[in-house]
């Protein structure tokens, strides 16, 4: 029997962590997201914020990737992904849990029993969000949403080949802006 | 105070047109479907089905309309755009609905407080639901499946320019397949 798992995907400043996090608080079981990112550092030896950054770039860097002839074999970035997908595989068999980001919907795709879920909202929402969950910094809130949303979905691209925020590779879609971030943890509580 | 209003959009075979009257049963208000083609038969003068042929339908020809210079003025299926439009925006003025597809998502964006819905499921489990609901026919289902998703997306984004299935444009996405039909109904019960 395999384990129910909650994989949630997000727009940078949606909310999607801080859903993750009470979905998994309500219903009694884990949430991995930073946790899951020590794990992968201290298996690695990578220190920690060199991981979390590349776990965002797709390899030969941003957009290139597509572009790139990849001969010189795995870099950096390939190695993270597999150490990942392996974490991601174990965590999974250990018991029923939410996983946000880190590709975990198209990593468990065939290994767990998943509710796939991606959160999103629009940008006036995200960047107030962002401001005040991370503060100010030089670059525009606006900015730093594109910039991020568009590494996501290069990253998730390269990785999966599957298109990221399309409606149909998750189970349910949420807009946090509209539906409000508690909204949401209920339809993902009630559809689990 | 605008009404509130229930949109959905659907993928043929996905069981929107049945969510969407079972959401509208359960909340006791009117559902349009069917019934609104009828009334924009009887408006425009125009044969039923054949508006329901042209309703799914790009201007100019399936696909072509972007392609094209319509250099010939508005035509038919512009025509009954804008009577579908105007028919649209005066139901959401008369009280709460539930209006399955013909873009009501986004001729309502600014006149009605809309909950935007999109239903979706995979081509195996909506296969196997048109067989049982409309019968065999010499074409495959899938072939069936794929041409009427074809038209109904290049329809949308002629007349909208928003892109049909992505999450980003509704406040809620379901996968029937996965969920269940009553599921989508609860859920999106719950979100009104």
């Amino acid at each position: 029997m395999k384990n129910r798992i909650i994989t949630i995907s997000r727009e940078f400043g949606s909310g999607g962590r801080t859903i993750g996090k009470k979905v998994a608080e309500k219903l009694g079981i884990l949430c991995y997201d930073s946790e899951l990112i020590e794990k992968v550092a201290s298996e690695s030896g990578f220190n920690a914020n060199y991981i979390k950054d590349a776990g965002e770039y797709a390899p030969g860097g941003f957009l290139s990737s597509a572009f790139s002839h990849r001969s010189s074999g795995p870099n950096n970035a390939d190695y993270l992904w597999t150490i990942q997908y392996k974490i991601i595989t174990e965590l999974a068999e250990k018991g029923p849990c939410v996983i946000v980001g880190r590709c975990a919907d198209y990593i468990l795709r065939e290994k767990a029993d998943c509710l796939r879920v991606f959160i999103h909202a629009d940008l006036s929402f995200r960047a107030e969000r962002i401001v005040k969950e991370y503060g100010e910094r030089e670059e525009s809130p606006e900015q730093r949403l594109k910039d991020k949303d568009k590494r996501r979905a290069a990253y998730h691209r390269f990785y999966t080949n599957m298109k990221w925020g399309h409606a149909q590779n998750y189970d349910v879609t949420l807009n946090s802006g509209t539906l409000g971030i508690d909204k949401c943890v209920d339809i993902i509580k009630e559809l689990y």
